[in-house]
C-alpha cells in the first residue's frame, strides 16, 4: 500500500467539481462541490449522533437506504438544519442534480455545512448546478476538496493505492473539518470514494469499524455537529473479485481505509479552528479498549491543556487531572506521562506523581507544531490514540463572531 | 432572610485571617489562610470526584469523619496533589496550626489550590503560622477570602440573616473558583461558616443536596479539579433549638444555605477565567429533573456557545446543537429558546425552527454583563439552572502560561 495523489478522484471512475454558486457572499470561496462516479456505487455512510440533524443527513439516510450511491453534492455557507423548509430544499438539491446527471435522484447523498438556523436558498443552486456538472474532471478534486471547506485553513485530501489479487484499488477522500468537532460519532463531513469491489453490507461494516478507533477520536472543541456524516461510494472499477464476507481481502481493504481515515484526522485536528498544532494522545497499558478510549478523549479534550500545549508548558498536572475526571478504571498511581515532538521526548511523570525534568528540553519539544502526548496506565494492554488541537485565541476569534 | 455583610465572619463565634506566607512568590498576594470557631463545631464536606485527589482532600476527610471541626486553613499557590509527601505535608499543616490554636489536629480541615505536582514547601507555613493565627479577629474575613484566591480576579463572599423560632441565625461563606471548574461534583473551593445549631448529620444531608442544584451546575471549562470541596461548620452559637431531622427548621436552613451558594454560584461563573459575562442558563419544561439538568448544562459547557457569547452573537443555532448532543431525552422539534439581560428579552427559536427577530436587539441585549439563556422544552414540568461565562482571549492567554 502506498499514499498517491488524486484525493477523491484517484479512483477509477469517479470525477469531480467544486464551484461557487453564491450561498457564500464571498464570491472567491467555492460553495458547491460534486462528486461522481461512472457507474453505480455501492454505499455506506455514518451520521453524527446530534438528536439535531441537517436536514441533508435526514434526505440522505433515505436516499442511500437501498446501499447504493452515485454523486455526492455539498454546499457550504449552510448547514440548512432547524430551517422549518431543510427537507424540502435537499430533495430539490437532490433532483436538479439527477436531472442534470441523468441519474436517479434517489442516488444521490447530499449534505451541508455552515451556519445552523438559516433558511438556504435553492436558487443560487439552481443557477449553478449546470456548471457544476460541465466542470466535472479527473482535475476536479481539489475545487471539490475546496467547496466543502468552512473556517478550514487547508484542503483536506489524501488516497492510497493498494493491490487484490491482481488488481490495483484506490482509495481517496477529502474532509471539511475545523469546528463543532467532538468524538460523539461520525464528526465531521468526510467523503470517500474507491473503486474497489465491495458489496454495501461489508462496505457499512468496514465503516462502522473504522471510525471507532478513527473519526471518533478527534475532537477540536467538544461540540458534536448536528450536521456531520462520512460516506463512502465503492463502485468496483477495480476489477477485483467483490469482498462479501470477512477475509484477507476484507484486512487488506481495511488497512487501506484506515490510512485514509487516519490521514483525515490529523489533518482535521491540526487545522481545528484557530489551531496552532496538531495534538496526538497515545494510550497504552490500559485494563481494556473502552478504559484506553476514554483515557484518551479526555486528555485531548481538556480546555486547560489545550490551552497549555499553546503555550508550549509542560503543565502535566493537568494531563493527570484529565485522567482522574475521565471517568475511566484507572490507578492514578501508575500513571505515567511522556511529551514528545521531532525535538525529542521527555518524561516528566511516574508513577502518578511528578519527577525532575529540564523545563527547558520540554519547553523545545512542545514549541514544535505536532506534539505526542504519551500516557502509560500499567494495568494492561489496551491502547488508543485520540488526535485534537491546542486552543487559541483564534479559536475565540473565529467563533465569537462567525455569523457576521 | 436578608443579605448582609460579614461574609464567613458574619455568623457568631468565628473569626478569620489571611496572610502572605511566602508559598507564592509575589509578596502582595496573600497565600494563607485561616477561619476559626471559638468552639467545637458540627461540619460536613463533599470533595471531587476527580480519581486524582489532592492529599488536603484526604486528609480532611478523615479528620472530619466524626462529624467534627474548628477550624479551617487553606493555601493558595500550591495544590499539593500529585506529590510524593502530599499527605505528611498537609498533616503537617493541621499539626502546626492545632499547636497554636491548642485544639485538636483532628479538627481541621485542611485545602490548598494552586499548581498540580510540585512538592508543597513546609517551610513558609510554618514561619507564618504565629502570624495567621495573631491576626484572627472579626475583621479578618475579608484577608481569607484573598488567601484562597487564584487567578479570580475579585473577592467571593456573601452572607445571610434569617430566624429560626426567636433566634436570629447567621450563614456565610467565601468560595475560590476561576479555572477548572466543571460540575461533576463539589467543584471549587467553598467554606461555608454558621452559627445555627443542626446536627453533622442532618448539616451533609443539606449539604449534599444544595450543591446538587447549586455548585454542580457550574462550568467554567469542562475541567474537574482534583482538589476541589465545599466545607461548612455550624457552631450552634445563635442558640437555636438543634436541628436534628427533617421539618419545617431545616426548610428554613437549606433555604437561607441556597441563598448563600447561588450567590457563590453566580459569583464563581462570573469570575470565571477570562470571562466578561456571566451567563445563566435556564431550561424549564423538561420531563424530569435529570434532563433538565443535562441540558442546561450541556449548553452552558458549550465552547462554541461560550465564544459567540463573548462576541454578543446571537447564534441560536448552538444552543440547538447543545441540546442536541446533551444526551437528554427532549423532543428537538418542540424547543424553544430565548436571550435576556437588562436590555430586554428577545425569542429567537421556537419549535425547534429559527423565527425572524432584529439582529440589533438581540446585540443589544447580549452586550449586557450578564445574560440569561432561556430554553423551553414543551415536555413536562421540571427545570434546572445552570451558570458559566464566555470563552474569551484572556482564558486562553491565562492558561496559556499559568505556571510561570
Amino acid at each position: 500500500m502506498k499514499f498517491i495523489q488524486g484525493g477523491v478522484v484517484a479512483a477509477k471512475g469517479f470525477t469531480a467539481s467544486g464551484i461557487h454558486c453564491g450561498i457564500r457572499k464571498n464570491r472567491t470561496k467555492r460553495d458547491l462541490s460534486l462528486i461522481y462516479s461512472e457507474v453505480l456505487a455501492n454505499a455506506a455512510s455514518v451520521y453524527t449522533t446530534n438528536l439535531v440533524k441537517g436536514a441533508p443527513l435526514i434526505v440522505t439516510k433515505n436516499n442511500i437506504a437501498n446501499g447504493k450511491a452515485q454523486a455526492v453534492i455539498c454546499n457550504s455557507g449552510n448547514a440548512n438544519t432547524c430551517n422549518a423548509n431543510g427537507i424540502e430544499i435537499a430533495e430539490q438539491t437532490c433532483q436538479l442534480l439527477a436531472q442534470g446527471l441523468k441519474i436517479d435522484a434517489k442516488d444521490v447523498i447530499v449534505a451541508s455545512t455552515g451556519v445552523i438556523g438559516q433558511p438556504l436558498d435553492i436558487e443560487p443552486i439552481k443557477n449553478g448546478i449546470s456548471q457544476l456538472i460541465g466542470e466535472l474532471s479527473k482535475n476536479g478534486g481539489e475545487n471539490c476538496a475546496e467547496g466543502i471547506m468552512t473556517t478550514d485553513t487547508i484542503k483536506k485530501e489524501v488516497a492510497v493505492e493498494f493491490t487484490l489479487g491482481d488488481k490495483v484499488c484506490r482509495i481517496g477522500g477529502i474532509a471539511k473539518g475545523s469546528g463543532m468537532i467532538h468524538p460523539n460519532m461520525a464528526t465531521m463531513l468526510v467523503f470517500i470514494t474507491t473503486d474497489c469491489a465491495i458489496s454495501s453490507e461489508m462496505l457499512q461494516k468496514a465503516l462502522s469499524t473504522d471510525i471507532a478507533s478513527t473519526f471518533n477520536m478527534v475532537s477540536v472543541d467538544g461540540d458534536t455537529s448536528t450536521n456531520d456524516m462520512v460516506s463512502v461510494m465503492a463502485n468496483g472499477m477495480a476489477g477485483n473479485e467483490e469482498i462479501v464476507a470477512y477475509g484477507e481481502e476484507y484486512a487488506i481493504f481495511m488497512n487501506a481505509l484506515n490510512s485514509v481515515t487516519v490521514a483525515l484526522c490529523r489533518m482535521i485536528a491540526g487545522d481545528g479552528e484557530g489551531a496552532t498544532k496538531l495534538l496526538e494522545c497515545s494510550v497504552s497499558g490500559a485494563k481494556d479498549d473502552k478504559n484506553a478510549k476514554i483515557v484518551a478523549k479526555s486528555v485531548i479534550c481538556s480546555s486547560l491543556l489545550k490551552a497549555a500545549m499553546f503555550g508550549a508548558d509542560a503543565n502535566w498536572g493537568r494531563v493527570l487531572c484529565a485522567i482522574g475526571y475521565s471517568g475511566a478504571e484507572v490507578d492514578v498511581n501508575k500513571v505515567g506521562v511522556s511529551f514528545k515532538s521531532n525535538k525529542g521526548e521527555i518524561c516528566v511523570c511516574q508513577n502518578g506523581a511528578g519527577i525532575p525534568f529540564s523545563e527547558e528540553i520540554a519547553k523545545e519539544i512542545l514549541l514544535e507544531k505536532e506534539i505526542e502526548i504519551i500516557i502509560t496506565l500499567g494495568d494492561g494492554n489496551a491502547k488508543a490514540t485520540a488526535w485534537g488541537c491546542d486552543l487559541t485565541y483564534d479559536y475565540v476569534k473565529i467563533n465569537g463572531d462567525y455569523r457576521t
